[in-house]
């Protein structure tokens, strides 16, 4: 049984085929420039074959017939027919309030994300957008709508509310929704089967270029540290995560910007890129850190020493903790990182293993002593994978 | 020694004179409507005895020769002349940058305090002002700024720093300062005593109508909760404290405010007040609560569970914890507010007196059973003392 992936933007298209019976993709792909000119298809197949296809798509049901034409190629592509696909899984940023889980996508489902859409202004039209394509290309297969906040609506009322007016919230649904949810289900769950229970209390750190933290009791989400939007939370590539909100309208006044700018400005241009007015990309400041870049150092000092504080703050909500888990591009390659965040935590009964922590390697990895109360431990993400997973379950 | 301690708003002055030997305050009072009809001085000396002066007062100038003559009452006073009066302590909202430490103050201070003053554009000019006039009409005596921020001038760079760009924060000065610095200081200062050792990890959490936390490392503050203003951190009475600053924006349009109304509307409508669509007040939510209101519930689990997640973050910034102190209105008196927040934190070594914690009383009250690792205790704070004992050290 094969699966496909889509995670779409407003003029990309990003896929996956996932065979579910190894859990493995057997193609991986993306569209660029839908709707533009010079449009392009990349793809690669599980025999290393990539095939790249300069070719305008005018809107996402071009670029998904483009897809499909692709897949079946007999040199580059992974399968004969396209009668070969299962079902469907769409990534999709929002549910609002409307969904706890992933869904069978159907007329209804469509009408409630166009309802939430402005909930995600930046995502949602193109994620919806895709889904009617695909509906259109691809009639009578199933297809399942993944939200990345799902995961988190296990969240009790304490931890989604903000201290706003109750009105505020229910009228235009103001609230903390998390992201990543894909990302931390995944984690969670693999952590779950490592530590060979289910009551449990795991933190997972999801640290990339956008990064979130999650708290999960008993395999449920508690808590995680992005918001209504992903701005909220740690100090990330380009965002700012948690600031002063007086502190924002000081910042706009002297700046000169509107309102809506200053959003955008924080989400793009703040974050460890503002504080060392060098570069995003942690690879790029560990590098400037060895030269001897101070305000490198400082805008990792700053993006780590909030993942420090957030895990103690899981910690008390949890508790105590079980296991702290590492994912995404800085968790699991970033052993600076890892060691910044994880140095003087043996309050928690944590033995941190310094030196496996500096040895390079892929896939599963303990970064702490068998003696160590909490097990510390990286795990690769695949959100794919749990987009796949989560679509076999609602559709098959 | 007498030390004349004075809190200056816009239109109000408090005032305690405290004598040094004992620390105890011999007289209390408040003008009112300072530059307003209707102006009014109340005062209360040792003996009780309490003054109450219907009379305008055009400015401060006009507030503190009242100030003065009602101290020198024969029935109603405490001194028999001005000159019992060895130093003027006066609270200050802000240091910026600049100030370390409280200081002598002198003309070169008053400028800089002036440079400072849109860092608190609400509570800076009357402060500035009231040091002007008091200068006038008391010439020859010493006169101190303490600051609400110096006592968190020893956090780290990592733990001030914001996740915006380098030169904003250099330029303009947007960072992390923290407020209630004389309260935190002062009930640090009187944990360090009972615990018996100046090397200690304390947390103190000041709440009352508007709250903080604070780290405490061998009596320095390494964070604390409020950040470029009182309205970062906590829920507060109401103060909405962290929320996504996206989430922020997409209420202003919703509520068709401009981004300056906006960060008022976060400041006087939000926190427990907003989210109960009750009240402010702690003691008014808990009869609200005992009698069965759901939304008055809920805002008080809001701001018990981001009190409990800031305890378990500065857990980890410090390592582990030796005392957690409950100080300030709700502090010292919600035992409600204090099981919500000290319930299920055995994983620090808490071992928590829930009977203790009910027991009505006054003064210092250790909350925690002598088993416990940590200490949870009760300590009344005293910022006018606070700012006396600076005042001296500066001063004399």
């Amino acid at each position: 049984m094969k699966i496909l992936v889509i995670n779409a933007g407003s003029s990309s298209l990003k896929y996956q085929l996932i065979d579910m019976q190894t859990e493995t993709a057997v193609l991986k792909g993306i569209c660029e420039r839908i709707g533009m000119e010079n449009g392009t298809l990349t793809q690669k197949n599980a025999a290393d074959k990539k095939l790249v296809l300069n070719q305008d798509m005018k809107d996402h049901k071009e670029a998904i017939e483009l897809v499909l034409k692709a897949m079946v190629d007999g040199e580059y592509g992974a399968i004969k027919s396209v009668d070969e696909i299962s079902a469907v899984g769409h990534r999709v940023l929002h549910s609002g309030e409307d969904f706890k889980n992933s869904v069978l996508i159907d007329d209804e489902v469509i009408r409630i994300c166009e309802k939430n859409a402005e909930l995600g202004p930046l995502h949602m039209p193109g994620n919806i957008g895709c889904i009617k394509s695909c509906r259109e290309v691809m009639p009578g297969v199933p297809m399942v709508a993944v939200f990345d906040t799902t995961f988190h609506s296990t969240m009790p009322a304490k931890a989604y509310m903000y201290g706003i007016p109750y009105t505020v919230y229910d009228k235009y649904k103001v609230r903390k929704y998390g992201f990543h949810g894909t990302s931390h289900k995944f984690v969670s769950e693999e952590t779950i089967k490592l530590l060979g229970k289910a009551d449990s209390r795991i933190i997972v750190c999801h640290l990339g270029n956008g990064s979130s933290i999650s708290a999960v009791k008993d395999g449920k989400c508690v808590d995680t540290t992005m918001g209504f939007t992903p701005l909220e939370g740690l100090v990330m590539g380009t965002r700012s995560g948690d600031i002063d909100p007086a502190a924002v309208e000081f910042m706009r006044k002297k700046l000169g910007k509107s309102a809506e700018d200053m959003v955008q400005y924080l989400n793009k241009e703040c974050g460890m890129k503002g504080v060392s007015e060098l570069d995003s990309d942690m690879r790029v400041l560990e590098k400037a850190i060895r030269e001897g870049d101070e305000k490198a150092k400082l805008a990792v000092d700053v993006a780590a020493y909030r993942i420090k504080k957030f895990i103690g703050s899981y910690a008390a909500v949890l508790n105590g903790v079980d296991a702290i888990v590492f994912t995404g591009g800085i968790g699991e390659h970033s052993a600076y990182m890892r060691k910044l965040v994880m140095s003087d935590m043996d309050y928690l009964g944590v033995d941190f293993d310094f030196d496996a922590n500096e040895e390079n390697g892929d896939g599963i990895k303990e970064l702490s002593k068998p003696s160590s109360k909490v097990k510390v431990l990286i795990l690769p993400t695949n959100e794919e994978l749990s987009i796949a997973r989560e679509t076999k379950a609602m559709a098959l």
